[in-house]
């Protein structure tokens, strides 16, 4: 699959085009002009040399990709979105972006300065055609880029079922995780947030947390 | 410990008084009138004959409780907390109210009709001088009302962390769980709605699911 990755070389963006590289997928390296993306796909390539990595500019690549995943900064969705909206109507758009603040006391999930409910909900509205799901936004994003085992479970939601199952078949790529179908898009805030939560259980015991679930009678069990 | 809890009749909160009584704390029931405390303690007592319940109208339970528990129906809060409110101040009170509503597509987590950001929020807001803590949102409420050995992660949160670590030591009482110290009330909505997520994961794939983390290196181990 051709998947175009905006925000690659955020920690997340970077770790999510390697495995999805490395598992034989054609990662589009979208970036604002060609030159900023040709640099991102030569720091992939350098990560991992065995990847197919294609450099272009946002349009270009939204266009090129049979799926698109936003690793952005939220204050960028505004003016980053509108100009692919076209390009991506039809297509499943992964949103991994977060609204996050830090405060005295840790990591705050953003809820009062977002204009619509998440994150999520903002990339629907300014993509309304595309198929929007938030995902891969707890993913520990250093055992990823280091394309560890992750043991962890990720918790997909969006509007449309057929995109969630898409992108459940794309998350065998990461090797160790299980995507489990959280249900609507309504719930994005509560996915987008729980990285707060995450920082902060991480900057108060060390280490770098993976959520899962257990329990549950008839999902498909994570890979050992 | 003298733990009041308020809303003992519903799923969670039942199955918190049954795990708590268990292990050897007196619990206080608390409900709208002395009448109605009886028969929610009655019916708790049915539930663990060893058990004790003691059934006092909510402001009395208030005073009585060493540290409260409030399992009430999100739309209750407003009526509920104030006449509470003096016989909570300077106590630990563990919110584990959420504030869902049911689509055609599945459990949602309210947002835009809180009047805070929380329910947690708006029960500090009602009781200023209590310690707020949002806790327990996530546990499987029927696991814990046979008081299986649940193999669970409590998220908690709260302004203060001497109360934080109150409620993290309380959880010893449940067994097969561990509590981890998740940062500052903020996040509040997000570990209250996380509920709405588990509900559409165990209607989704059946059973019922549980939340934990693993990777942290310093957090202690969960109990076997």
């Amino acid at each position: 699959m051709k998947i175009a990755i905006f925000g690659g070389t955020g920690d997340l963006g970077r770790g999510l085009a390697i495995n999805f590289a490395a598992a034989g997928h054609e990662v589009i390296v979208g970036s604002r002009s060609q030159e900023r993306a040709d640099q991102a796909a030569e720091t992939l390539r350098e990560a991992l040399p065995s990847g197919t990595f294609t450099p272009l500019d946002n349009v270009a690549a939204a266009a090129a990709g049979d799926l698109a995943v936003l690793s952005i900064p939220w204050e960028g969705i505004e003016a980053t979105i509108p100009p692919m909206a076209d390009a991506l109507a039809g297509k499943v758009v992964v949103s991994v972006v977060n609204a996050l603040r830090f405060g005295k006391s840790g990591a705050i999930a953003e809820q009062d300065a977002l204009p619509f409910a998440s994150c999520g909900h903002q990339i629907q509205e300014l993509a309304p055609e595309a198929k929007v799901v938030v995902a891969y936004n707890n993913l520990p994003a250093a055992g990823l880029q280091a394309q560890h085992h992750l043991d962890a479970d990720v918790l997909v939601c969006g509007k449309s079922r057929e995109a969630r199952e898409a992108v459940i078949a794309l998350t065998d790529a990461i090797p160790g995780t299980r995507a489990l179908d959280a249900g609507p898009l309504a719930n994005a805030l509560i996915i987008e947030g729980m990285t707060a939560i995450i920082i902060n259980l991480n900057k108060r015991y060390g280490g770098e947390a993976s959520l899962s679930v257990s329990g549950l009678e008839n999902a498909p069990a994570r890979p050992a």
